[in-house]
């Protein structure tokens, strides 16, 4: 077998992932303390209950459900792929997490910084690129590539948020740019350099869903969905502004699923629903909002951003994507162009058109096309780079026709089912016990 | 084929979505603004903290979860009928809570009306009672006919709470009368005009559940009986009414489990669990301790509704649902009469004799008879007519043989899981790649 | 048949569950009230609002959500017991919360006492020891023993709890020793006790997963890690201990993933990572920063103590539990003393270290050990004795050939899916209607 298929990951990824972990917690001992009260209140004076924190941990954890129910549920859609979906989406967020706490302390302190909720919610946070850009080569590709690709895109993405942010001074309040079209864009690219003609010459037998697979997919579409009000609102300033994003993202996302529906009945010939639009596309909403969800676009403004985002995510999977994959060579799992990338752009350049009508005076037009142009340079180039490291053969990516196949990094049950299809009656309790 | 069971949803439901949506952005429009901190202050001349609205977001979005994951995939026990459950359920959910803005602020404002949690909480609500409904006719109607039912239900429903509460000033704090007994009943009433002998020559070779479909259902029956304090308890006074709602809410659904199970194992003759009642007889007791939630009950108050529910709704299921079917000529899939018809008629009686036990003077007797009966009637009379509507045969209802079949309106995979079992070997790493 | 094997559970389980119900009614009419804001004023004399209750409720759902989906939904992973993993898990929670309310409230108070959201999460925790009991002896028993177990464990666990933190005035705030090794080893008492020679024989041919049950599974493996600081943290002092407390378990267990799988790649010959490892070692972190959770031992001190956690499971499960099972003769059917025995034991000793390095003059190192001993104790002594009173021949449990079998006690479907897979095409719409 050649080397760049040897996919046989004792040590190979062992020793990557023990190595990442000590260095982790070698880096927390000299840069990470504990943001406590005392801190807390010297720096913001404020009159805050000292347990006020609770508020925002509670928002915290509906984005840490997005991040591993969500993001982990929603992937393992493919009939053969749910442990790798869900478990490598697990191990991605797990150092995401840490690697996303020290380099946006880092970026902002340059010395010892100290961590709180705030810090918690910025890493999960980071983690949400990588996840996105994880939705682009799913099936594709080993653990080990993608520990790689947390370390690296982590600290493009906290640049690029440091930039757009401190420098700029865009705002990005839901991270439709900085996360949302930076993670697919990133994923493409690496997509792009990772591509394999032999995937294409007919569609892989192991790319397809089964009818309970969809299911365990819609658990991570729903927490996605309930809990994406949390995500765009979390660190928007307390009080009105964080008021307006959840309402903002409640309606943008209503309005999202009703138009996500229409446009997957529309684009069928029989009319029928595709459960690859409506576990993706009601999320668009989402997304497209998150730019501008706590100016005062009012509720209709957001329903009409979320409707738009519907249709074109849906438009996305149906013409777009077969012609990512064909045309610019580009294979995108999941989709996540549709999902993230598009509406990532649409909320871009709805708080473009906010400002113009007025909707905030924190930042221009001028900043917020900036923001988004960075981003999206950032992303790409890269991915770019990314993928080309992930391209060296050395790091255990699988053989194509066992792309899409747990089996390759997984010890896998033999049987799919209770089987009690295959008794005539459920029913034992007659069996003697043995003697 | 004849008119009424053309099933291709193509135009059809497009159009109906899409107007219904672009209609809903129009009127928040004209209706809807947001409810900011001045307006708030304004109101309550409260010292609470601008970010204070974060506590009642936290109820907020454990009533989300019930009603998008809890009734979406408790619904999903029949084993073709999963996609249509937890996919139409997000649909009606979607537009029933847009729509449900408005009916609200409507009728209690009259003019333009300002948003916030609470709208959204009560927007929630109100999709609940469809979601209520929709169990009643799950797998026998299309998703035409269900946006057609958010429309007119959630009207009716909206009417009767406008009634029950400000009129007869009768409460119902966890809305045992006012969604669960109406939802119900409005349901069980649509369903008696839909009645298609055709189903009940036998028993439908879909009409039944699978081993892995029946664990999905108790995804959302968990999250369900987990939150249902926050139902009970979200728009309670706050303070002491609402930390006892909490309490109630809790030891009620727990003395539940254990008669609901204890009859379960009772009623079958070799003694043995029946999944339809662990799903969904464990939350009558939330249900039942609904409307008196808040009152001075006692604990064991409380466990002694819950335990009461829990015997009613198992017995319902053993015994009413078939006699409904069969004599009544009242066909209810889900079997929401024993979920939320009997034991929301229950919490409504519990709520007179609560009075009559001196367990709160903010209500009388009459007033909770009253505001029973007219939940009761509205629900029975807008179900008739609403069913009515729906029997028009333009709907694109399915034919008998492929109801509770998700392949009439969805794009369905044809394998049902990952096929391991037909492979000697899961280990494929021995193959070659393509060359 | 013999008696001991007469798993017909009509009547038998029935009585035993009303009669504990209908006692847990009259025990609380005598015991208990409601917990109002004027006992709260005056017990605290805080300055905190009325409904500040609502902070802590939010911890506490996360810990129902852990105790309900999260532990239920662990268990689901053998191919034929969903049914009584997430159904019996939820009865001896139900059962549990009722009767470790009154167990915690007499020991306290000796007389009528007033429950709150407080009440309500230790009431919770006291459950968790029964659950993670039950992960020992998963599949062997009946639904009756495990009613006997919640009453004879939790008295146990209560007793145990008031001496640590009553008497030794030891610290355990995350609950590693008097909850998860507690749990552990009394669990692992009563399955040596149980042992049955017959089902060493040869591996049991139910005893394995099947795909979509690990998927099941890891729905709970994910809602345990993710709310594990709320766990930890919910009954801290409020302000800097809780803070510190959720960052802690935070990093813990994000470290503890990443030794975990490296480890479960290192011990499999061919690399692979075995499901059994992702879904339980991952949460051996924050099973062993418990104890120390709330002191200052800095991120990188609990990156440390989940680092060797994730180990120490993992190699736990692939020499150990073999080992006990033939050697002990204790057969440890979820090998809860690798994700809780292990780990609790790692968090006691964790917190003498901590206590040594002076991160916290709470408590002394001899406090802790003896908190440690009397918890191993405790659990042991506790454990045998009930499994003697279980092993009493008129239970109801299984015979051999029937363990790990839903269909011993449920009615099961003969299905297993919906079968789409036997269809050529799942369109049916071409087909006419019955006339």
């Amino acid at each position: 077998m050649p080397l760049s298929f040897d996919t046989n990951m004792r040590f190979k990824f062992p020793i990557v992932a023990i190595c990442l972990q000590l260095s982790m917690i070698i880096l927390f001992g000299f840069f990470v303390g504990y943001e406590n009260k005392w801190q807390y209140v010297q720096k913001n004076n404020s009159s805050r209950q000292p347990d006020g924190f609770l508020e925002l941990y509670a928002l915290f954890q509906d984005i840490h459900v997005m991040i591993f129910t969500g993001f982990g549920f929603l992937m393992t859609f493919l009939k053969k792929y749910g442990f790798s979906s869900v478990g490598i989406n697990m191990l991605i967020a797990a150092l995401g997490l840490q690697w996303g706490t020290l380099m946006q302390g880092i970026l902002h302190h340059h010395k010892k910084f100290y961590i709180g909720i705030k810090s918690m919610i910025n890493a999960d946070f980071s983690t949400a690129t990588v996840l996105i850009s994880f939705g682009a080569v799913l099936g594709k590709t080993s653990p080990v590539q993608m520990l790689i690709m947390v370390i690296l895109e982590i600290a493009v993405f906290a640049a690029n948020e440091h930039l757009v942010g401190k420098i700029l001074k865009a705002t990005d309040i839901g991270a439709s740019m900085i996360i949302h079209a930076f993670g697919a864009y990133f994923g493409l690219a690496v997509a792009g350099v990772l591509y394999r003609p032999g995937l294409r010459r007919r569609r892989h037998d192991n790319e397809e869903s089964a009818y309970h697979s969809d299911l365990f997919a819609m658990i991570g579409t729903l927490f996605l969905w309930m809990f994406w009000p949390s995500f765009n609102s979390a660190i928007a300033d307390a009080g009105d502004h964080q008021h307006t994003a959840i309402v903002n993202t409640y309606f943008s996302l209503a309005a999202c699923v009703l138009t996500a529906f229409a446009f997957s009945s529309l684009v069928e010939h029989r009319g029928k629903l595709d459960m690859v639009h409506i576990q993706n596309a009601t999320l668009a909403g989402g997304v497209a909002v998150g730019t501008c969800a706590d100016m005062a676009i009012q509720p209709y403004g957001a329903m009409l951003i979320g409707s738009i985002a519907g249709v074109v995510s849906v438009l996305g999977f149906k013409f777009l994507t077969p012609i990512f994959a064909t045309k610019l060579r580009i294979h995108d799992t999941c989709g996540v162009h549709n999902l993230h990338g598009l509406p990532g752009v649409i909320g871009g350049i709805a708080s473009i058109v906010a400002v113009a009508l007025g909707a905030t005076d924190k930042t221009t037009m001028a900043m917020q096309a900036a923001a988004l142009g960075t981003s999206l340079g950032t992303a790409i180039v890269g991915g770019l780079l990314t993928g080309l490291i992930l391209k060296i053969p050395i790091w255990g990516e699988p053989p194509d026709q066992n792309c899409y196949d747990d089996s390759v990094y997984w010890e896998v049950p033999e049987v799919e089912g209770p089987n009690y299809y295959f008794h005539e009656n459920g029913d034992h309790s007659q069996l003697q016990p043995e003697a």
